[in-house]
């Protein structure tokens, strides 16, 4: 599809990405279950759908793993778990650094818990690395939702491709539906291409905001409000209330303007206190209300085919795109014809049908 | 990179309709020029750096011409052009039918070549049919334009892939730059996925929009509005002035929540009417403003190489993509695995892996 220059770019760096960044992955759920014996697909299988979840947390081991032995036993285990999966409510969230992301959702988490819910939390951040610790990779942030027994956290898969850590968590919701996990929350950072690829994994899409002059918003990528199927402005506690509550009105009147959502709802604000806990169940039940809306007027089935189609595509484009950029020749050749096209030299499709030729020659 | 489902499906159904729609361009102009004897490469382009109107015409008749020997002179044309491009302002104009596009880019039209400017206006429109009567396809809708001396009115390339329809205009915008145009005004339905493709060619995006109940949004592409680097609020005339000034103030408010744009300009909103030409000259001081703003900061520079570096890699991923889309066994293979997928009897990765080892093997 056509796209914005930037995103172009960003396909180009991530396509880069993958033949760089994509080394043997250093996961310590990895090497840790590595010392164990692999099971049988079966086994795994029959584990997941007790809801055994030492099997379920071994299994996703094997889906974010890139050993192709591991590869092999993991599609079996998805391809088995697919009858089994769908049943879940999928949420979204996103929201830039400081939106106090995490505390959010331990926040909802546990008031889902106590509920009686059984919850995944799962995350996409392509440039996380233990080291630096991911998002959710430092569980100690959820001290209160990880003791909980009804709750499942796992940090985003290892550093890599948007592409490929964006499967793994995809195939990952698979497993975590077919253990019995009836709420599924993903959590991304709102400043890159992530949220586009957890968009189309989710039922319902979150932004988190939090008050202020405006500054709050640096660093969200454009175009992710108009995604959003809701707001919930957080850190509405202490000095901050008023601010909080202006900002729902602002936010009422602007989405207000934006064109109809394909599913005809109408997104809207809430505001919260991960901290203090207030607003919580609001927010819950604003999300509770869009699956009511959809699954009514049938939208929530038609969106989850378009994101299977969706991610049917996508796999078999960016592995024929992977193919001409993970090429060593190509790349070169690629580097040369862009600073020609840089320089003026020659246009921009004549750069592109050359390479193509090129490459096409090659095989 | 990652996109919305609807994108992918769109991307699909765009190829798909690459292998049907493309037939042979049934372009008035093209049979009208077929009776002349084609001229040399270097005719042309001597033609249109001399800014000759007619050669002009002739020679972006054989850019948008399907015919192997048309596109082997345009291209020669094209890249001896390229040195002289560049030099216009090229302002992206969309709405959705009803904004008054067609009205206001003849106002607005009429006003810069009262100012002397050279102005080229140019159409992205995929689904374009002389029958249907295309945008810019009945110029009697611009009687007053299109006598001016100065303008150059073009119609969009007739019904096609976007792809191949905004390459079309890509360049023909080199050739317009390189006959001395100095203003290029690209308009586009706001409707479907040509605002990205001119979005991707032009310096600045002008959203038309016309005041009411909200339901004037209704078929305008959400993520638009985020893609916008100015608003202009038509038809605020008679009783529509003061919901036009009410809207002004809305989109004002609207605008301020967004996230900055990588400009650091800050979108606004102007009121404007194309029947009574009032506010047409605002409205251009707005995108004046911005490529003030945009010239110092380099932003402009940064943007225009973006945008090439762009259409580079857009027209290498497209090609790739066809050639595995276009393949009939490809073609027939996808639409079984895809049903596959829609009955959960495959995972989306499993069949596309599927899809890609076939096509790898008939290689």
């Amino acid at each position: 599809m056509m796209e914005h220059p930037e995103n172009s770019d960003e396909y180009k760096g991530l396509v880069v990405n993958e033949g760089v960044v994509n080394l043997p992955q250093v996961n310590p759920y990895a090497t840790f279950h590595r010392k164990k014996r692999v099971l049988t697909a079966d086994e795994y299988v029959e584990g997941i759908l007790k809801g055994d979840i030492t099997l379920l947390s071994q299994a996703v081991t094997l889906v974010e793993s890139n050993l192709p032995s591991d590869q092999a036993i993991a599609q079996q285990v998805i391809e088995r778990c697919l009858p089994h999966a769908g049943g879940s409510v999928r949420v979204g969230i996103t929201g830039v650094p400081g939106a106090g992301k995490s505390t959010f959702i331990e926040a909802l988490g546990t008031e889902l818990c106590k509920q009686g819910k059984h919850l995944a939390v799962l995350a996409i951040d392509p440039s996380s690395e233990r080291s630096k610790g991911s998002i959710l990779g430092d569980k100690t942030r959820m001290n209160e939702l990880s003791v909980q027994a009804n709750a499942f956290i796992r940090p985003s898969p290892s550093a890599g491709s948007l592409g490929g850590v964006a499967r793994k968590t995809r195939e990952t919701i698979v497993l975590c539906e077919a253990a019995g996990f009836d709420t599924i929350l993903v959590e991304t950072v709102g400043v890159g291409q992530s949220e586009t690829a957890a968009h189309s994994m989710v039922d319902f899409f979150l932004l988190l905001q939090v008050t202020g002059t405006g500054d709050e918003l640096q660093g969200i990528k454009r175009g992710i409000m108009e995604m959003a199927d809701g707001i919930a402005i957080n850190k509405c506690d202490g000095h901050n209330v008023e601010r909080a509550q202006a900002a729902k009105v602002s936010f009422k009147n602007a989405l207000a303007l934006f064109p109809p959502t394909e599913s005809g709802w109408k997104p809207y604000a809430e505001t919260c206190s991960a901290v203090e806990k207030t607003g919580i169940q609001e927010v819950w039940k604003m999300i509770e209300q869009y699956i009511r809306f959809t699954r009514e007027s049938g939208y929530f089935d038609v969106k989850r085919t378009e994101q299977a189609k969706y991610w049917m595509y996508e796999t078999i484009n960016s592995s024929l795109l992977n193919g001409f950029y993970q090429n060593p020749e190509m790349e070169a050749l690629t580097r040369l014809m862009e600073k020609k096209v840089l320089n003026n030299e020659i246009s921009s499709f004549i750069a592109a049908s050359e390479l193509i030729n090129a490459y096409t020659k090659r095989q």
